[in-house]
């Protein structure tokens, strides 16, 4: 059922002579089925029909548009067990987690039709005209949104379904009257076939125009980089890391027409933890952020990797429950060969700085399994060292002993902007956390309190995004219906006949 | 009055060594008032005191802030004949406009003022929690909006009161909650300097943070470079050229943590006429045109440059008349010697390209004096040459004479991103112009039917931007309510306890 094409709008095409292989992880293995890569010449053959697409799809209704992800979304299901074998094939993440995924991936595309069938999610204004003002007459103007033109995916390496090829990105573009290129992931390009195959299958259903999807494989960065240089090309969207993301933002922003290129990055999501918690309820934090720091072998762009406490006898008591109930839950696999050198790279570069203390026992894993791990520094070497600022991708966090209040609040000021902060109180204590709060907010998307940042709801009142490098543009969430807003921009009618008005406008 | 000194916060300094002089281009002769550049040392005491104002205006309360926007106005308001004086003496604009502009600014700034006070400006999210939701219960989650940090606004050459010191730039971001630092323009650094003191007068019986306004003199491009590259500095306002424009928009993306810049730039804001409104009321839009051409001697960048019609009878009488309506209007005078010689230089430059036609006499004009002017080129002509689809800031305007409906749509989606764009049609043409109105949506962010682009209302349905090059961002205005948008960004709280929240989320 695999190809290895790509797909330009519904043609399947495959000119290329470089061709890879995935692989699954857990066995350590290469997958059976081959991926080729997209030439120079079909990129530009998609983004030239993406952008023929885009002069009939800017045209379409809102109810077609929905009828469309809807389509998606059923046609995803019906991919079956088909695509939850790949997906784990592909990922190493267990069999709950690709259904768990995929009801998400749909859940996503529902809500996005949901939402262009309810009404006015552009934010229309209308003022009438007033003849009679003086010094001068007022004429009528309108204000809606309008796309603004062809926009490319990047796959995520963590989420092969919900942040990929029909992932929130996509969803919220082709929402937005968008046609979109993705530049499909090669650590899972078989689950992105699969997927595009499905999206293929929902435009010819609901009579899109040919090219408002494309799906182009690639192994290294050249696809990529040709097209976000596309003129044709209006807009990206990317998750990853912030090596790539800004490689990419620069790309975007040094083309002879800049476009907005959305890229959420690195984040260590800091959790600040109060004396009182710590003194109450240290055992159950112990045992929730065990959890959390280990949730999807860590991988998840919300994992707390910094845990920020004033020193006392209550956070002794808990970096010694971390280290020893962390280690105690069954090591999982991660998604690549890749990522798991990564992160063993990045845990021994951060453990091996001065001062810094490994808690928990070293663990015996698996070829690909990660071995958690949490250690502790002080924080005066926190803030003297910016090696122990950067994001470990993987299940290990980092505790930061503070001296006093001033110096975790100098500590927070001085953090790389995040998608989330945490704060672990006491509801005795709230009256003591206003500058905690103030600080945290400034340089965070989502501030939770007594919870872990694990978890990202979809819902319009969900930011996720945050200051650099948390994300390249703070101003817009890339989940949640929300995220529309970042593929379209304002235009204003101005004295217009009813006639020739947009519909939402009439 | 004026002392030429900088504003850093409330504080006068002058401790620069370089000196300039405002011009009076009516006389041709410098200004009396000497204006004394900022220092690097100064530059950054105004951010450093800006960055610490944040923390003490971010916590204001959105009545705290429109009293003191309300404040702004009036003290600029009991500045009375001297702004207006040295406004006319600075800019060679004349007293009617000096008024208009002063009265405009002020009803920003109160506009400003009335949406904070009018309740739920920053569109807050609220989801409540369901605990008992499967799988997952829900938390709960409110979305608010938080301003971006210290603001760097540039002055505008061609609106002194307007788009400058006390601008809408300056307005959006005092009323988001963004300290804000002027670097002012040197062709009205007096008029930059009263306006700066009624700033301040207003942040100090408004009871503001010392450093919540700052107003830096400037006559190069140092003290500009210096503000977009100084890391307390989150974002960025700027109207002018598009050179300008793009090379501070380089350096703001370029800087280790990028920051938004907005730069309203160049445009020549197209206007279609059909041969029907040509054959029925050619003479009447020929006589709008003229006065749009030179209204404000063509310095507005909504001014309309460009004509584009299909060939025919009723064009070249409507040509013969705009040329000759145009120059029976008083020439009037520019801002500048130089934006007057740069006026010269491009208008030659456009004229002499091959295939252009001048329709209008050459005018003898005073120094300083802009001789508006007309020309023609044939669709073919304009379509190869680029330098024909430049600004010529000033009062000129270019008819491209199109073969034919096809031409002319090739045309309109070649054409770079523009503010504005027109169509003056006849009610019984209307179904007829569906494809233009598309593709002219696609290029500009305000399009006009039967008007001309001049004049920019401050409502919420107000576009003002549109795609690269007109501005940089097109997914904001820089002109009414919307406005502030650019000068925030969306965070979620989860979980929170209400006391903790931020008023709006309670």
């Amino acid at each position: 059922m695999i190809t290895g094409q790509n797909f330009i709008g519904s043609k399947r095409s495959a000119k290329g002579d470089v061709v890879f292989r995935t692989i699954n992880p857990e066995l350590n293995a290469h997958n059976d089925w081959e991926s080729i890569e997209a030439t120079t010449a079909e990129i530009d053959e998609a983004t030239e029909l993406a952008w023929k697409a885009f002069k009939e799809y800017r045209k379409t209704s809102d109810h077609e548009r929905a009828d469309f992800l809807d389509a998606i979304a059923d046609e995803i299901e019906l991919l079956g067990d088909t695509l939850l074998n790949v997906y784990c094939k592909e990922s190493g993440l267990p069999q709950g987690r690709a259904t768990g995924e995929r009801g998400r991936t749909m859940f996503q595309l529902r809500s996005f039709a949901e939402m262009l069938r309810n009404g006015n999610w552009r934010d229309v204004a209308i003022d009438e005209a007033i003849p009679d003002r003086k010094p001068l007459p007022k004429a009528d103007l309108r204000k809606t949104y309008i796309p603004l033109g062809p926009v490319v995916v990047f796959g995520s390496s963590n989420f092969p379904l919900a942040y990929s090829t029909a992932g929130g990105d996509t969803a919220s573009a082709l929402a937005a009257g968008c046609p979109v290129i993705v530049k499909s992931h090669p650590m899972h390009a078989g689950t992105g076939e699969l997927v595009a195959m499905a999206i293929i299958k929902a435009a010819e259903k609901t009579g899109m125009p040919n090219g408002v999807f494309s799906n182009l494989n690639s192994n290294g960065i050249e696809v990529g980089v040709r097209l976000v240089n596309d003129p044709k090309v209006k807009a990206v969207g990317f998750t990853g890391s912030i090596k790539g993301g800004r490689a990419l933002f620069d790309i975007a922003n040094r083309r002879p027409e800049p476009i907005p290129l959305f890229a959420e990055m690195g984040s260590i999501n800091p959790v600040v933890i109060t004396e009182g918690a710590l003194k109450e309820n240290g055992e159950k934090w112990a045992e929730a952020y065990a959890g959390s720091i280990t949730l999807g072998a860590g991988q998840f762009c919300t994992n707390p990797g910094l845990i920020l406490a004033i020193e006392s006898d209550g956070l002794d008591k808990f970096k010694r429950s971390l280290a020893e109930k962390i280690v105690k839950i069954d090591a999982t696999c991660m998604l690549h060969p890749n990522i798991k050198s990564a992160y063993s790279t990045l845990k021994n570069e951060v453990s091996s700085q001065v001062g810094v203390k490994s808690l928990s026992i070293p663990l015996e894993v698996e070829a690909n399994y990660a071995d958690q791990a949490v250690a502790e520094v002080s924080g005066d070497a926190f803030l003297q060292n910016p090696k122990l600022h950067q994001e470990v991708f993987g299940p290990f966090s980092l505790i930061v002993k503070c001296a006093n209040e001033q110096q975790l609040l100098t500590i927070i000021e001085q953090l790389e902007g995040q998608l989330t902060g945490t704060i672990i109180a006491e509801d005795s204590e709230l009256s003591e956390l206003t500058d905690i709060v103030d600080e945290l907010s400034q340089r965070v998307g989502r501030i939770i309190f007594n919870g872990v940042p694990t978890g990202v709801e979809v819902c319009p009142s969900m930011n996720h995004g945050g200051p650099y490098p948390a994300s390249t543009d703070a101003r817009f969430t890339a989940v949640g219906l929300h995220a529309i807003k970042r593929w379209i921009r304002p235009i204003s009618y101005q004295s217009f006949p009813g006639k020739l008005l947009p519909e939402e406008l009439k």
